[in-house]
């Protein structure tokens, strides 16, 4: 099963409550890691590395690391970038979805949060730019449906190693079950 | 083809910026609209009015109106009412999402921000209450994957009426085209 991995570009301490929404969802969603370029959030960190301990993992996050150097790592590992972004090829009116999955191939999704630099959309830095609906949109949103069609909605029944804590699903009401570290 | 309207619930002046994303992601992924309850906020309303300029809808953007109210009215039209929370039926492993279709009527969908009056859970409130994921979350991103699989991705390709500008998608760069309106 190939693996995907959030890189999140862009981030100023102003948004530190929508990429805490990003890693979130990159969590949830089936990710296993994701990664805060260019800038440091130890906020962030803190809150994240929280929800690993009580919810269990595996996830990273990492932060700090030049994207180009993120970038020029993946490549040379030989797997894909896809760039989400509302300007690329929608992921419902055509196979973009498919062409990426036919690789087999691990991807590094690049999520910006500002204006992205153009050289983001070329054949250089994203093998495949994936608009989830091309409409004005918010990287979480984006974000959550790609994952949920690249893992074909598999990551949400996951289950978490070494959670404290874990949701007994309800119809109604609210249940929680606390757990020894497996 | 049933509705989707969002209710969004707990909004404080520091969710400005998530609430406007839950809003664009209400917009494009299919609901009709998205009410504030509450609580007015007139500066994510012209954000979100500027974009159905722009990119077109229809989309309406309400706000202040009390909840019990919001709720009071959707029921008395005899349909249906969605809570998103981690705590509900996992949207992939039970039947949630069949059920709510089945029914084939509208749905209000409760998007709550920080922790919600417990009532909420309750039949007297939610018809459904629908895990996107059984994982702390976000609401944007279950807000996404959950309209995405009520409307089965072909809210992805609706045509937006009155649009000024409309993306062309592209597998590399930029293209945006401006439309007298028609």
């Amino acid at each position: 099963m190939p693996e995907a991995v959030i890189l999140r570009w862009g981030h100023r301490s102003r948004d530190e409550r929508l990429t805490t929404h990003v890693a979130l969802t990159a969590r949830a969603l089936g990710a296993s890691g994701i990664i805060l370029t260019d800038v440091r959030d130890e906020k962030i960190k803190k809150t994240i590395d929280g929800v690993v301990t009580d919810w269990g993992g595996p996830f990273f996050f990492r932060m700090g690391t030049p994207w180009k150097m993120v970038l020029k790592k993946w490549r040379a590992k030989g797997d894909m970038v896809v760039h989400l972004t509302a300007y690329g090829e929608n992921i419902q009116t055509s196979d973009v979805i498919q062409r990426i999955k036919t690789t087999e191939k691990d991807v590094l999704v690049i999520v910006g949060s500002r204006k992205v630099p153009s050289e983001f959309f070329s054949s250089e830095i994203s093998d495949f730019n994936v608009a989830v609906g091309n409409q004005p949109h918010s990287e979480c949103s984006s974000l959550a449906v790609f994952l949920d069609k690249f893992f074909e909605g598999n990551e949400l029944e996951r289950r978490f190693k070494k959670a404290r804590l874990q949701i007994v699903p309800q119809k109604h009401g609210k249940k929680v079950v606390s757990k020894s570290k497996v």
